[in-house]
């Protein structure tokens, strides 16, 4: 009964102009079999809206629940950039029967998408772009438009390609508009056309596009040749996902590949998240060692044992500040290679400066907290050394991950939060060793 | 010397089709006086394309540097988002100079964008839009395009407006391209157009952009009045900048308003930088306090000190990653404010798991380690309390922030930090005491 009636609800909504993406709420809390049901009840052009704004592997999920007849046509409607992407989800056996459900051209299209990692230019491209000889005018240029219009991915852009198939230049639909009757493309097309190559990252490509304002960037082979075109929504979707992979990551929260972290079940999240712990667990143990290396001082003078946290926390505060921006940095492009080390150089004072200033404040703190003025000298030399150290592992760390090209994201977390521990307490026990008679 | 040779290399390469943005590079290593000098010597047309490429605070400094009259050469030239963005870094009476230098229309487009914040959709859209009445054919609306179309921001969508200016209808150059000749703009037209409110966060704007793929997104007054319309490249722009809000947020390095953090001077970053730290420092204090009461304890088991660090960076990091994944789900949207509890649920879930799976890890390693099964015990039940409180402060606390509207990106981290500290010091020191006897 429910399924009958959320089919009825979709097909009238769609009919009364709703956009599709609106409408899968209504199919959340559905089983697959459920929706499924659903879909099979609407008509094709209704099932192939609301199937295109599915993720990737709700998609692949379904196909499997659908009859052969309603799986193949939902297959052969999809953008071929989204279709490659559901392949992947697919085993090799129903990749093959889904390839062959199509035709032979749009099936090499797509072999040829299949060839590229998924996160490069050439795996999130798609074929549905317009190219146009030179030669011809600007009106017969738009009249092809119109026939071609509803295949393509966008019009907006129209790429010029020559007879071996190399990209020689760009148009947009409004040049073609404002341009004067019977002028020939080559007249007025960009020769100087902004291309990116289909082995790039996805990253670089949403980089390339973000800074040229551009609504479609041409992805081509070594030769130049034209292979596909990457549009602007899939580049929004891109930067999303990207800045939710670096802030996980940051956090060491894991990795979010095929994941909604929001939405996964319990076991899936533990066993993403219970690795980075271990991790922190040992660095734990590391850093807990120290303390057991300096017992007998600590026996000597418990209240040592009082600054320990703070110690911990603003070295490990300041580290993250640290790897945070250097790692942000280098994603949106504003940290430069070249300048890596006015970078370093500047970080190493801003550490020195805050050091010193939390330095003297935990030392007043001290003194006026346990009445030693010795105590407020170890307690505040400690926190200098251990801030500014912090500063400057939080920045080495990420930059040292990058030069190795480990993704400065994954490591910036447990292995600075270990260092600055280490370091910290055994500063803090070496100057308190040295200091311990004055201590007592 | 070094300023005339800029100018002709710049001259040179926007004549031969470089992109404009590209050579602002060439300008980085130059100081105001000298950016100046590059720019007064260019075109009019020139100056123009590489001005507007500049972030708005560099804008503002060069105008003052700037002639009279090249100042309103290039103020006049700028879109009018940009413009109205350039005014808010201008003092009120630089402002009031520039506006009238610009016509009365302008002026006036110009200062109701003025009346929006700077982050709403009013702040960030533009007036370049292209607006048409119902009542006319698709060629004559071609025709219009033709001559509006140099002014426009964007001329693929093209908005319908009745006689009180409510929007009631879109149109895509698609749409128009493909339409048979002689319809009629109404007959094609799309009467169901997704628009955003002008007082809209630019966040929830990147949002609707997002998930309908739109190139361009209406923006209307409470009577649905059309205002202007944000382009898709300023979306990009918003989505990158709340990401960088967000990650810097979320590691407490302070707000970036204005600020590339990663270009600032050393003073302006420890001032960005330090209160987090002293609000860090104030916590550790108070979680070095905990240990200050249990003193005796401590005293007579100096041994407990060696997993205080462990206990510590365990809490801490699972804190960080339960607050993250909430504060990250809130800006993609993915947690939907109905289902927050059964988000919550399932989060007290992964913490209870992951706590227990770490705290027979702990004890085993605690037994091992100090040859003691009762500190093994004492050390694996407080891991296990600290790691499940932990996930549910690093859950509670956000999502409280956002019911007050407070951003919950900025609190996420202090104030998680501070608590699951003491409470996982109270905890550790308070199962310590009661087995004091045994740990003998």
């Amino acid at each position: 009964m429910i399924v009958g009636n959320i089919h009825m609800i979709i097909s009238r909504e769609l009919k009364a102009g709703a956009h599709p993406g609106d409408l899968l709420a209504l199919l959340e809390e559905l089983s697959p079999v459920e929706k499924a049901g659903v879909l099979e009840r609407l008509s094709e052009s209704e099932t192939a809206l609301i199937f295109q704004e599915m993720e990737d592997y709700e998609q692949a999920e379904l196909l499997r629940l659908l009859s052969e007849n309603k799986a193949r046509q939902l297959f052969r409607g999809l953008a071929s950039d989204d279709a490659a992407d559901l392949i992947g989800e697919l085993t090799a056996d129903e990749a093959r029967e889904m390839l062959s459900s199509i035709g032979l051209d749009e099936s090499l299209d797509l072999s040829d998408l299949l060839k590229y990692p998924e996160e490069s230019a050439g795996g999130i491209m798609t074929t549905g772009y317009i190219s146009l000889p030179a030669d011809i005018t600007v009106e017969e240029a738009i009249g092809r438009l119109r026939e071609i219009a509803p295949e393509a991915e966008t019009i907006y852009y129209v790429y010029v390609v020559d007879d071996a198939g190399r990209l020689s230049g760009v148009l947009s639909l409004r040049d073609l508009i404002v341009s004067a009757e019977g002028t020939l493309i080559k007249d007025v097309m960009r020769t100087n056309v902004i291309s990116v190559n289909a082995d790039l990252d996805q990253e670089e490509v949403a980089r390339v596009v973000s800074k040229y304002d551009l609504l479609a960037v041409p992805v081509v082979d070594s030769e130049k040749r034209l292979l596909g075109i990457i549009t602007v929504d899939d580049v929004i979707d891109v930067l999303e996902q990207e800045a939710t992979e670096d802030i996980y990551r940051l956090a060491g929260a894991g990795e979010i590949e095929g994941v909604e972290l929001t939405e996964a079940k319990v076991n899936k999240i533990v066993r993403m998240r219970l690795p980075w712990l271990l991790i922190s667990m040992i660095g734990g143990v590391i850093s807990g060692s120290v303390i057991g290396v300096y017992e007998n001082t600590l026996e000597a003078i418990v209240m040592l044992a009082v600054f320990i946290p703070v110690i911990m926390d603003m070295g490990g505060n300041v580290g993250t500040q640290s790897s945070t921006i250097y790692v942000r940095g280098l994603a949106t492009g504003e940290i430069e290679k070249e300048r890596e080390w006015a970078y370093f150089s500047r970080e190493v004072q801003i550490g020195a400066v805050m050091g010193a200033f939390c330095g003297v404040l935990i030392a007043i703190i001290a003194l006026l907290w346990q009445g030693n003025p010795y105590l407020g000298l170890v307690v505040g030399i400690s926190m200098f050394s251990t801030i500014s150290i912090a500063a400057i592992l939080g920045t080495v760390v990420p930059m040292a991950c990058n030069k190795l090209k480990i993704d400065p994201a994954i490591t910036a977390g447990p292995f600075v939060t270990t260092l600055k521990d280490v370091t910290g307490l055994l500063i803090y026990f070496m100057i308190a060793s040295a200091f311990l008679e004055y201590l007592r």
